[in-house]
């Protein structure tokens, strides 16, 4: 990002008017280019995206501004609404800001960034006092349109990647590493993992990390072909995991990515005539509602749902009511022991 | 709502000036009133919003104004992110959205008409060009409200209540009552059904109506104590079934209100050591992700979830690109069986 997007303190702001000059257009159009980016032309609305991010304009942020040009509006961008991980923080997020009578709008980047991006600045044009975003993985232009804007922002679900951006999260490595872990000390060592897509996803990312860590202490490691990334669906899981059960050497435990993958890996195992966890063992991510709707009920990662949503809800009022950019947090999270997981079959630990 | 809520065709349409003459205030305090409620006085706004009933004021929508103030953002409200029920619907709208590049903001209700009026305030404050909403249940200042801004709207999950609003949906009576039917089909007799909360939710009442009808024309009737309202949560539907399997003359038969339910039904059967079906049959509604991700697999309702969401976004695509309002539709659903109905015991049918 350009060093002048980041005006200090004492530098006069920049104002419409020299963002107009720099654009070469009138001040309705810089306007109605950011509030309405639909109603210019491309070529326009690139001219002014261009003069704002050099000149470090930020029409909703800063000082005085801040308090009157309120919406009252935060907007958040998530993965998706198909399952629910994401549904709990939310909630908490919502019923926090609603403490303040401030509204949450959600969009949904389906897992791509290039689609976030252009949430970001739909959510900018409807004039947002803030948003709430999931992960560290976007594309640059993402982060620059956000610091040209000044609008405040928090990551959820990761761990902190820099010290420019608050992040409420937790560090996912370390918290799939603490799953194989629990795996490894009840005698597996054939052990696959069904993980998310990583790419352009940190979260999936740092799962099949912290795993693959935890494995190599232990003198381990995912053979070729026990590392299946999917969809987070459970009809996806269903067919990585029958791949899994019917290769030459079958893992003795599957560890997956999140819950909705586990819950497709107990599915397959059913029709398999594969009993968990007596001859397979499987462990989920997130402690969604379905981890236990699900039989055997799954051992799985209590992620703080609630507090996340919570906390973000907090920092970004905070952010808002004083200008001060809040600290990042890094939250705790907790393996939770349930009957999916047992001890290896003897003849293979 | 007042009669001339509604300019005829031919009509002169009132202006921004003429509602500012009306509420005693600027044409500038009208727009912001409109526009940032946030930043007037509550009495200002409720003047404002009194003159723009009573006129029929519709900054957003009607001819030529059409076109030219659109923002390609639709909004969304529905009643919850907890459980996946409206995620497909959602999902193809989105898509369906996305092929003209108009934006899918979503808001949540929380099954509560008060905090959805609140909502769809929000949404024609950042300027939503046409709302989806859920089922037809909401406050009459919600209706007077739309009417009044003439913001195109369409609702889902119904059936239609009136000439006036366009449904894209189903008939919750008549889907219900097929579940009943099939469960009585079984031999059942002693049935018992766990409900969502009536009040304010058309649709959770129309299914209690559609199973009463159903047990009435067999001669039955859900005895008392055997009708549970509850939220949709698996928790709670565990509660309300084991109250159910706890009670003296315990049903053979649980209909359930959704398919998160039914999924708090088959976990409290198997706390109580109650095989489902041989002992118990359990049925859900909605055919959700979760349905077959439980054992047994839930005999439930297919509900058009991805031709809704759909098929609500050409008909306000549509709407917006032609000004005419599209026509309800109703869309079939279809009774699935499998494994959680089964044949009602021998001793008790």
């Amino acid at each position: 990002m350009p060093e002048d997007a980041h005006p200090t303190p004492g530098r006069r702001h920049p104002t419409i008017d020299d963002v107009a000059r720099l654009a070469g257009v009138s001040t309705a159009t810089v306007s109605r280019s950011l509030n309405s980016p639909a109603r210019v032309r491309e070529a326009t609305r690139l001219a002014v995206e261009q003069a704002v991010n050099q000149l470090g304009y930020t029409p909703n942020f800063g000082g005085q501004a801040l308090a009157s040009n309120r919406t009252n509006t935060i907007g958040a961008i998530i993965p998706t609404m198909e399952n629910a991980i994401f549904a709990r923080a939310l909630q908490a997020l919502q019923e926090t800001l609603a403490t303040r009578n401030v509204t949450l709008l959600v969009a949904t980047s389906q897992y791509s960034p290039t689609h976030e991006e252009a949430q970001i600045r739909t959510l900018l044009a409807r004039g947002v006092d803030g948003l709430v975003l999931i992960g560290n993985d976007r594309l640059p232009g993402a982060y620059q349109l956000l610091d040209a804007r000044g609008v405040p922002f928090v990551v959820l679900w990761s761990a902190p990647a820099d010290a420019q951006h608050p992040t409420i999260g937790f560090n996912n490595i370390a918290a799939a590493a603490e799953v194989a872990h629990n795996v490894i000390g009840h005698g597996h060592r054939d052990i696959a993992m069904i993980a998310g897509i990583a790419q352009g996803n940190d979260r999936a990312r740092d799962r099949i990390q912290g795993v693959s860590q935890a494995l190599a202490k232990a003198g381990l490691s995912l053979s070729p072909g026990h590392l299946i990334e999917c969809h987070y669906t459970v009809k996806d899981a269903e067919l990585a995991a029958t791949q899994l059960l019917q290769s030459d050497r079958r893992p003795t435990a599957i560890i997956c990515g999140n819950d909705v993958l586990a819950a497709g890996c107990l599915r397959a195992a059913r029709q398999h005539g594969v009993e968990v966890p007596s001859d397979l063992s499987v462990t989920g991510f997130d402690d969604i509602e379905l981890a236990t709707a699900v039989f055997p009920p799954l051992a799985t990662v209590r992620v703080p749902h609630r507090r996340m949503g919570a906390n973000a809800g907090e920092a970004l009022l905070g952010w808002l009511e004083t200008g001060i950019r809040p600290a990042s947090v890094v939250l705790p999270t907790e393996f939770v022991q349930r009957l999916s997981l047992g001890d290896a079959p003897p003849g293979r630990r």
